[in-house]
Formats: C-alpha cells, structure tokens, sequence
C-alpha cells in the first residue's frame, strides 16, 4: 500500500482524479498481480487507482480467480465486454472528472477511444507519462534484497551449465539447456531471451542463438537473465572453452579494465554519461572505440530493461538505489565479441555489485 | 514476395504511398524475418513499404546481421537514434506523400510524435488497421503445412508428457517438463504459457500452474502450444490420473458433444456467431450455459490468437483457409473445469481436423 500512497500524492498534485495503469510492471509493483501479459494485445488486466477510495483491478474471467488471491486491497471487476464499457459506467460512478492514462503503454486506437468516449462523459482523459516508472526506479530495501537473490540464481544456473560447456554443442542447444536449468532452479521464467554467440556470431551484440557448434578457442559470448519473485537479473560473461589466444587476451583484458573504471566512477550523483564516459574512454583508447556500439548499461528491476540509460545522452544523475547493468563490449566484424555485464546498486559513496561469479573475469 | 504484392495493391487502392508496418507478425509476413519482440517497448524492427521499389526494413545494430541473413530482397537500415530521426530523413526522399501506420500495433506517445513530425516534412500520417491482418486470415497451402506440422510436433509433446503423468507431480513442475521437451523435440517456443489446472484449479479457463500436486480422480485441464517455423499450434486436453467419476464422465462427454456438434457445422459462409452457436446449445440444453463463459474458439497463424474469433458476437462469415479452435469447456467453481480444444481448417464443405491425438477425447 505504500507505493499506492505515494501514486496517490503525485496524482493529487497534477489534480489527476484516478490513473488507469496498462503498464504490466507498473501493475504488478502497485498491485502485486502477478499475471504476464503475452503482448500489449492480450492484458491479464488494468488498474483504475482513484485518488481515494477503493483502487480496482478491471480484468476478465480467465484472471478473476488469480487476481483475488493476489491484488490484496483491490477490487477485482470483470469486463465481459471489453475495458472500455465496463470504464463507461464505472468512471461517472466514482465521479472522476480528470482521468489520467499511460500514454507510453497504450496503443493509439485504443487511447482515441478512451479519449473520445470520455469527452462524451464530460471527463478529460490526460495523457500522462512515466508517473511509476520514476518511482519505481530508485529501488527499496526489499526490491534489492530480491534483486540481489535474482542474480545469485542467475549465477548458479551459469555455473551449472557452465561446467558442462563442451566444444560441438550448438548455441541453441546451449541456449535451452540454460532456460530450461532456470526453470527448473526456481527461477519464474528467462528475463530475456538467452543469448549465446560462438566466434563471429558474437559480433552482433543481440545475436540469435544458431546451430553453430562452439569451438575450441574462440570467445563465447553468454548473456542470460531470469525472473525471480518478479525481479529481474541480466549477466554476460564471455568464455573460452580450452585456451584463449592473444587476440581474445588482450581485448578480454580491454573490456573488463572499462567495466572496472565504470564500477569505479559510479555513485549517487554521477550522470549516466559521466559512467558511460568512464568505460568508453578506456576502450576509445585503445583505438576501439567504434567497436563499442551501444550504452554502457541500463537500470533493473521488475523490468530487464527500465530507466536509468548509462549511455551518451543521459544527463540525469544517478540516485541511490538504482540498480543498473555494466556491460562494454567490443565486438569485431568476422571475429566475434567480448563483452562483460554485472549488475550494481547505486549508493551514496560509491556502488556494490551484486554479482559473486567470477569466471573467466580476471583472465 | 507474392505477400509484399498482395499488400502494394491494397495500398495503391487506399492512396496510401508507404506503410509503416510495427506488428511483428505481419513484420515476419511480409518480411520472414524471425526476430521476437520481446514486448511492444523492445522492437527489433519495423518494415517500410513504400508502393513500390525497395522495401526497407529498420532496425537497430544489434539485429543487422540476423535482418540481413534473413529479410531478402529488403534494405537493412540501422536507427541509430530511434526510428522516427531515420524516417524524417528516408520519408521525404522516397517522397511519401501519406503514410499509413497500424494504428492498433504503435504505442500512443510514438503515433503522437510520428504524426506531429510527419506534418511538418508535408507528409500525412495515415493511421490503419488490421490491412495484413485481414491477408492473414485466409491461410495458404504452405502456411496450413506449417501449421500441421506444428500441431502434430504439440501432440508429439502431449504424448511423452502425459505418459510420464503421475499424481503428486505439481503444476508448475508438469508445465515447466511440457515446455522443456517443446524445446528438446525443436519447437522455437511455446507459443503461450502452457497451463495445468488440476481440480478445483481448473475452474479457472486461463489458470495459472501452480504448486498443487495433481490428485487422482479428478480432471487435469492441459493447454498448450509451440511455435515451429514461425507457425502456432494450441491443443487443449482433460485428463484424469486413474479412474474418472461420473460427475466428470457425464460433463466430459457433454464438451465433446458441444465441441463435435460445432466441427459438423463449420465450413465456409457459416457465421463464427452460428459455429459459437452450434456448441453453447449443446451445453446450454444440458442447463450448463452459464458455465462455458468464454467464446468458442479463435484464429490461429503467425499469432497464437487471431482473427476470426467464434462467439456470439462475431457475425462475419468463415472463409476457406481459415484456421481456428473449437475450444467449448464448463467451468464449476470449487470443482474444476473440462475443456477440449482441436484446431480445424475451413474449407468449402466442411472443415478438416488438423489434430490426430485421441487421447481421453472419447471418454
């Protein structure tokens, strides 16, 4: 009830008389409804949040039973015929005359229906944006505490299959071994789809996991995540099965020297661009620093991917609590890829990296 | 390319000079490029069909390689700094004078500024809905193979599952060992959260698996899907461990009744209103109506749920090629639910089961 509270404070300020949340993570931090969405066009539910009063979650049939027993505090109403009617009756019921939305998570049809149908009401539909999403992004205590056991079982599912890497397995073959270790280790599902990249796949930061069997010696790059009492987690390590060359050496030793001046500079107050400086100015060095083709980070937590953005355009500071990924890279047409990702939490002297695995870190 | 021709003409006929295409499966239509989504904010590119010349699609560097590998005859352009900076530059050079954009797959916020900035370069931004959609509906030879395929690799899965079936084991654990073997027989993935509702559970049509141990005797609705070559598949199942009673006999046989009385009904020109029909009179004589609270079945293609739905709202008339489930189930709360599911393909005098699992449908 205390981020609904804090919703509330807001929403009064901007004379906004209820929120209608679409935002599946913004429902879940305020409700804690656990239900996926499949996509924006298949909701398991939307919360209508009064300024007072009873907040409700507006679902249909399939849900009711789930909602109930987990919206604790919420209303469950069902829409047998869709959101909007159900908001029809509802909205002059509670006497809402300024009815804000998320206007960055609702598709357009559906928002020129909603406006629309609450002019007729004499109700002004307000686009509003990110109201949760900044709240929900300095992290409290309880949100690190699952963070931080979201990473620890990432890592134990790494190690595990880790141990089992053999020359000729295929990336896709790897790939599922590690999904299916995750569920099977409690985690709620992958937080994102695995990646693991052999060789020149790696040079594509987001590759696909192919039917390319690893090889000896070349630079594997991993990156997983799972989702844990609806935490996320989000780790690349990149390894070598049997001995690195030169080449890898040199590059793996470039890019966990940027991570490590990044950890360095990170704390409450240093811009996202301040941090991403730090990281990219040791790799620009060493003459590579087109190869670092995307941001140094970005925040996490009921979200894999949520603000802040450490990259060259984030001039906002970093507040306490954030929870943020460090991964450079340097990826090589042809080649492949390095890159290395461990996840901190911002604090007021400095940051603590929730990561313990160290493999392959200190080459 | 027949698709991309297909399209060019509706376009001609709507003065439209580009279409901005933001769903991903009419993105993997047009395109065949397979890259996943992994929610309306993490886009791994969007098409651009100009009338005629190149198609283009857009992305961001991470997905280069694998755009280009896959998208033929398409243009790879990189978005660097987000796909509206591209489209101020490529729209006027193509010299689109109206752009058409799904305008039910594109967040408010980003419509709101892609027409705002579309007007300032002269252009019209011109928002539309569901033109890929509607060619989907009608599924061609190859895309209904495809879809046999997957359906029989589902039941391939069912069946290793469901023999190994014992009671105790939970409905996490049944759900996490269906999508584990989906992925090991080769499935790309499940094509929505597999459900296991046992007993009471299954009261509800959309449960969520949980930590239940599965009892003898009572109905164990399992419903699930794959993705195989792009393609969905989705098979519902009741099954009971042991002997069923007759309260569970009697209601089975009563969903089957509903689900073959909609099978004899269905072929091109009935109304997906009167297949719905056909069904719920079954189960509405046996004075159960109440209890089947959800439609009878809906599209399957490139999307797990899709266009035409069968309930009792949906006057238009079922086309060959289509393909849809027929998925009538009762629900009695604090007991549990029976629910069958096949998918069929229309076809001009009738339609044609693609499922060939028998298991416990004739109970």
């Amino acid at each position: 009830m205390e981020n609904l509270n804090r919703l509330r404070k807001i929403l009064k300020n901007r004379k906004i008389d209820a929120l209608l949340v679409t935002q599946p993570e913004n429902r879940r931090y305020l409700s804690r409804y656990t239900a996926i969405d499949a996509s924006i066009t298949e909701t398991s539910g939307v919360l209508l949040i009064p300024c007072r009063g009873t907040p409700f979650l507006l679902t249909d049939s399939r849900f009711e039973l789930h909602a109930g027993l987990e919206a604790k505090g919420f209303e469950i109403m069902l829409y047998p015929k869709g959101l909007l009617p159900l908001l029809w009756k509802l909205l002059p019921k509670l006497g809402i005359k300024r009815l804000g939305f998320e206007s960055h998570y609702i598709l357009y049809t559906t928002a020129e229906k909603l406006i629309n149908g609450t002019n007729k009401l004499g109700i002004e539909a307000v686009p509003v944006e990110g109201i949760i999403e900044n709240m929900r992004v300095s992290k409290q205590r309880d949100e690190i505490e699952k963070i931080e056991k979201s990473v620890l079982l990432n890592e134990a599912v790494f190690q595990k299959v880790y141990a089992d890497l053999r020359e000729g397995q295929t990336e896709k073959e790897v790939a599922i071994r590690i999904e299916n270790t995750m569920l099977a280790m409690g985690a709620e599902r992958p937080s994102f789809a695995t990646i693991i990249a052999g060789g020149p796949n790696g040079a594509a930061p987001h590759a696909v996991p192919g039917t390319r069997p690893l090889q000896r010696g070349e630079p594997i790059v991993i990156d997983m995540g799972l989702v844990l009492d609806g935490y996320c987690s989000d780790m690349t390590r990149t390894v070598v099965i049997g001995t690195p060359d030169e080449k890898t050496v040199a590059l793996f030793r470039l890019v966990r020297q940027a991570q490590l001046a990044a950890i360095g500079v990170i704390k409450a107050g240093v811009t996202g661009k301040e941090a991403d400086k730090a990281a990219r100015d040791v790799i620009t060095r060493a003459g590579l620093g087109e190869k670092f083709g995307h941001g140094l980070g970005h925040g996490v937590g009921l979200a894999v991917h949520e603000a802040p953005s450490l990259n060259r355009r984030n001039n906002k500071k970093l507040q306490r609590g954030m929870v943020v990924t460090i991964e450079p890279g340097v990826y090589l047409s042809g080649w492949g890829g390095i890159r290395l990702e461990n996840m901190v939490v911002v604090e007021e002297e400095g940051c603590r990296i929730l990561n313990r695995d160290t493999t392959f870190l200190d080459l």
